[in-house]
């Protein structure tokens, strides 16, 4: 394999901590093992303080944040049901097409790209339908748009509705709280914020979300992803019951990864995106690019980026790569061809990671 | 993370080469970088080896081999189609009952536990229902048992039946020919035979497969298996359209497993196989204890023993583990309690482990 050495700031995977690497290399216990299932506690343990829940139901699918998405929607969600779904990118648009999918009769509330979905909007969207999900993206990793939620779960709390929010690029990124905002059920990814390599999507479902699961008329329509058989093994009580092989390796990477995260503290590495972002922010402002998240809504982790007029956006990310070894992510959707998706995840983000992209941009800018 | 040193002769996960170990710890590249997509190439040539077919459509799916049986099955069965199912153990009905969740009639041909299924029994059933699918389990992991395939795939060959295999625990370990036995779609495990860890699905899918995806009336349920979709990302055709963040480092090491599987040959493995397969089974027979597989039809990665009346299981298991750190695997369904699934696969298919596990047997056996 010819593995050409690289910063990575896109939208993800990040660039992982040698800890994980070391952690993902150790030779590997059996699934039932007696000393793997306290790691697989340990780790439910430590998602749930980087969740800020108590649930107890809150553990890593066994597949990507995208499977994530789906473990959430296809449990929660039975054939005819109503579900409302914020679209403000692509993200939003896959959590309607997977409630779809589900067989859920679906009802989007959407804003332009680049922007927040007002909450009040959402929130009468939510009373209108009465949907038995109602489903956010909280970090938009195709706009850079950080969705404002506090609100929406207060208002929701107390109805017959779940809600349901995609964390995949925000957890330990920016603030998430679970408990606090009233979510009934969440979703991450590792190759973002977290920095572990991609396979595993943390989930976490509260007390509301798993009675809901328990007293279905219909099977969930996935048998990875079926909350029931996955508790069997989960869960010391369900009696360890085998059900699917688990990602020993990938696990041992996240429990790494993980301990990285609460030794930092969750606190300071929200600090530490939030400075990096704003110097980024600012640094391509005074280079003139327009940053196309609406103003007050910004990601700090994601950010978005128009180029000038006329630019290759795909040559000069190519240049970005080759010449310096610096890899961002190109635009999706309505930004495809005219901006960039530039990250500061995790262990990607650092100060000095923010110098070099902002030099090298400019360097391309100078040399136009 | 407390992680003793253990020998994994249990149903897999086996014990990983250390240069698998090494790949994964390599930093990463991003799931669209040029250097990356040339190694997700290769590994689907790989693939292609071992699965012995040409079929386009080969690569690994991203989660454990229970989503492969899963993408097999949501992208060729629609609602209201009829499938036909050899169950003889615990993997024969999990594949009835995901065609179930995916809205199939399922019919069932079945053999005791223990034995294979007969194959024009199966044959004379798929003549009968003439399902749109008839799947088999290949390498019975519950039971030990090796399932002849050739002349139910030369049978169903030119009917409008598609034949799906599960290889998860035969790939690499016993013979497997795709394209000779007129197989339209298969899927496999990394972690037995061969020796990745856990978490992703070798699948691979015919043309006459293929089509059948794309004349679909009904999108797939799983938006996450949906192939259509992933054959955007897979395929160079395809103009590699993101889809979901592909597990690189998993597929790191699934890189370096495949490579040592091919630098042995896939003859001389699965000789090595059959030979310390034997070598066990005749070393147990020569103890006293009886194999669970009828005769003819034993898998050599795959043994199950019955142990003495009066054994309690569990705890000989625990004391081998706790006294030579060796995991055999407990019994499942009707095996539970009164026997043990002892593996040898891809790099625990050794003879020093042979030796090992029956030496250790013998001691317990003695001190009763």
């Amino acid at each position: 394999m010819h593995l050409p050495d690289r910063i990575l700031m896109g939208p993800g995977p990040s660039d992982v901590h040698p800890a994980v690497l070391r952690a993902m290399s150790a030779p590997l216990l059996g699934h039932l093992d007696p000393d793997f299932l306290p790691i697989l506690d340990e780790i439910n343990d430590q998602l749930r303080q980087l969740f800020r829940t108590s649930n107890r139901v809150t553990f890593p699918v066994s597949a990507t944040g995208s499977a994530g998405m789906e473990a959430v929607v296809v449990n929660l969600v039975e054939p005819g049901d109503t579900v409302v779904v914020g679209v403000k990118g692509v993200f939003g648009s896959r959590m309607a097409e997977v409630a779809r999918r589900a067989g859920a009769t679906v009802h989007t509330v959407e804003a332009p790209w680049g922007n927040a979905i007002d909450p009040q909007t959402f929130i009468d969207a939510v009373h209108r339908h009465e949907p038995v999900l109602a489903g956010l993206v909280h970090a938009e990793t195709s706009t850079g748009v950080h969705q404002p939620v506090a609100d929406i779960g207060a208002a929701l709390a107390g109805t017959d509705t779940l809600f349901a929010l995609d964390c995949v690029t925000s957890l330990a990124g920016v603030d998430v709280r679970i408990d606090d905002w009233h979510i009934d059920a969440a979703y991450a990814g590792t190759q973002k914020c977290l920095s572990v390599p991609p396979g595993l999507s943390p989930v976490t479902f509260s007390d509301a979300a798993i009675e809901r699961v328990r007293n279905r008329s219909t099977p969930v329509q996935s048998w990875y992803l079926d909350l029931t058989l996955l508790l069997g093994y989960l869960d010391a009580e369900g009696g360890r019951t085998y059900h699917h092989t688990a990602p020993i390796s990938m696990l041992y990477g996240l429990h790494a990864g993980l301990d990285l995260v609460l030794s930092e503290g969750l606190d300071a590495r929200v600090a530490r995106h939030e400075r990096l972002g704003r110097m980024l922010h600012d640094g391509l402002a005074s280079l003139g690019l327009p940053l196309l998240a609406e103003a007050g809504h910004r990601l700090p982790q994601l950010t978005t980026v128009g180029l000038p007029e006329g630019v290759d956006e795909a040559k000069w990310r190519t240049r970005l790569q080759d010449e310096h070894g610096i890899e961002v992510g190109g635009g999706l959707g309505e930004f495809a061809g005219r901006a960039w998706r530039i990250g500061l995840m995790g262990h990607s983000c650092q100060e000095r990671n923010v110098l070099l992209v902002l030099e090298a941009i400019e360097r391309l800018l100078s040399a136009r």
